[in-house]
């Protein structure tokens, strides 16, 4: 049978057997999964960053792969088991806004998962990752139909838009996205929204810094200098040539930053 | 060839290229292995802490599964590796002590690794998760017989039982067996041994902290009180919605705790 | 279709999206990639540390791996991708000396990586990892010929030689290679340039500590001492039973060690 890959994106970390526990149940299931892990170092119950660490990855694997999101302060509560699919793809995850970066990107749709012959059972009250989420995604990527595991809704959670906000003639504002392992903040202004920027004169304030020089890469900065670069995904970063800007800017995740432009 | 199953549990970390070592080897012998890090985050040396990972997780995974475990402080020296048959599957570690919280949930039978055509050559004296563990391993996982690995043994180390005990009509001593990412204080007393007891008065002390509430689930929880609820593998757990309990309680593993229950 | 099998060694740690970014782009182009991390924990832009690190393991995995190896601090700068071709296996890196400790022991022969065609497009100037690395490597263990990758050259960049200088009758300098998990200090003396070692008067120092106790494995050292041994590698080793060599020696990568043998 061919390979069918499952991503696995969650707070578990690593020094517990919670995300072997997940891939157990998937490989009892889907025994030809191939399961690749996004990271399991989501900040713990931060639902946004994952959101943004899923939305940054999903577009490089093939069609049909599986991704489980599993970031769930509420697990055991009222909040829902979905699947989506978009992009030709299956998403599996807790419905509170974990996947609400995609859904502005990508045609979807999502469906509640409640059919629990789909469960591992007994099902628990506090690890949904490898009771619900694990093995109704395992039966997807082993070929059962999305219809069969619950119904369309139209009522998810879809969490406040992170767009960026036009405050003036020349002024925008966004917010920081994410620290990285470098010490780049990566905030919510995207490069195709200000076409030409590196040729236009800028200023970008995040904390008690006004930053103007923007590069192509890092080694193009001199050390030790704060400077704006367009990152991986095409989201503005400030970054140091081989230090760590965060730890200067010292503003953290959800902190506003602005834009000006002339 | 049908793909074969190995786990890796041991306390390596993940920033040298111990792990990998493991899993060239793994990978020469026996291309078709599919190998799943439980995890390489045991404390260095925690022969107790391995023991609880893989005894949490093991039965998620298929019949005939290679689990290798390596938390192995007396590398080199007459401590012996052994091969274990139980649930239908394979444990391979040193007998240390590391399978025994498995011994007295499953029929099992222990041999001796001895067979040294089944090793890596030359065989260091510092690292026999590469020389011996992981070769044996793998050629377990590609079909050669347990009785061609080496012969039966009784005498392995079997370490000093972790069983809730009763000291009065009302009372039970347990122990702490893990701190999780989530600041999670998983203790050795399971629910089983004690049905019915969220609709007890009980009160469970841990340090200085006596706690007589139990929550199904965390976010049932009042944020920042300290709860106890019945976590996934079945243990009963000090918690808290959104925080660390084990920051607040302060107690490391091995601790004793006491449960009263009226 | 065989198994074809990718390793990665990169700094890219694992909380971020950077390294199933470059699974994502392998696993599109050869689903039949089996991805063996290494580690993603060589300390951000620490060349010699990758270097170090994939001499150590590359030997363990069959032939025809590809390893891909992203330390790359001038990523969108001059410095060239090569692919290396040693030991029967291929390597994918920056031309930063990176695979500088593979070039003396081996009979290799170097690419550069210049047909864009291999690349994932558009290619970013931040992120070669995901657009340059990942699919080149991804294409070569598809089968596609080294000689369609990129032409060969011979002025690639060759670090420093780490080997040992003989600096009198008696003695030798080397350094420090690496400090792992467990606070072993590995020098870059090796056992096979001092045979018999274990059976001569000698003396190591590192730092204020000058050690002549050799032992064969870590629990024959009493606990606390500090002895010498020869690591897994065959490196010599600063080590303590049980405990950390490293924060008792208090030396980094790179300082210098001497050895006195009489």
């Amino acid at each position: 049978m061919a390979r069918r890959i499952l991503t696995l994106t969650t707070d578990f970390g690593l020094s517990d057997h919670y995300v072997a526990a997940m891939k157990g149940v998937i490989l009892a299931i889907c025994p030809q999964a191939e399961i690749v892990d996004i990271t399991h170092q989501v900040s713990a119950f931060a639902i946004a960053e994952g959101a943004y660490t899923i939305a940054q990855v999903y577009r490089e694997f093939p069609k049909k792969t599986v991704h489980v999101v599993v970031v769930d302060p509420g697990v055991g509560s009222q909040r829902r088991p979905i699947l989506m699919e978009a992009a030709g793809q299956f998403f599996v995850a807790p419905d509170n806004g974990v996947l609400g970066m995609i859904y502005p990107r990508e045609k979807h749709k999502v469906r509640l998962i409640s059919q629990s012959r789909y469960f591992r059972h007994p099902v628990s009250q506090t690890f949904h990752g490898r009771d619900i989420f694990s093995p109704a995604a395992a039966h997807v990527a082993s070929g059962v139909a999305p219809a069969r595991i619950g119904p369309l809704i139209k009522d998810y959670l879809r969490p406040a838009s992170l767009a960026t906000q036009r405050t003036g003639k020349h002024t925008w504002v966004g917010q920081i996205l994410k620290i990285d392992r470098f010490g780049n903040v990566v905030t919510s202004f995207h490069i195709d929204e200000f076409p030409g920027l590196e040729q236009r004169d800028f200023s970008l304030m995040a904390g008690a810094f006004e930053l103007s020089v923007m590069v192509r890469h890092y080694a193009e900065a001199v050390a030790g200098d704060l400077v704006v670069i367009a990152g991986s995904g095409g989201y503005l970063e400030i970054s140091m040539n081989q230090g760590s800007a965060a730890s200067r800017v010292a503003c953290d995740v959800g902190a506003a930053v602005e834009l000006k432009i002339w």
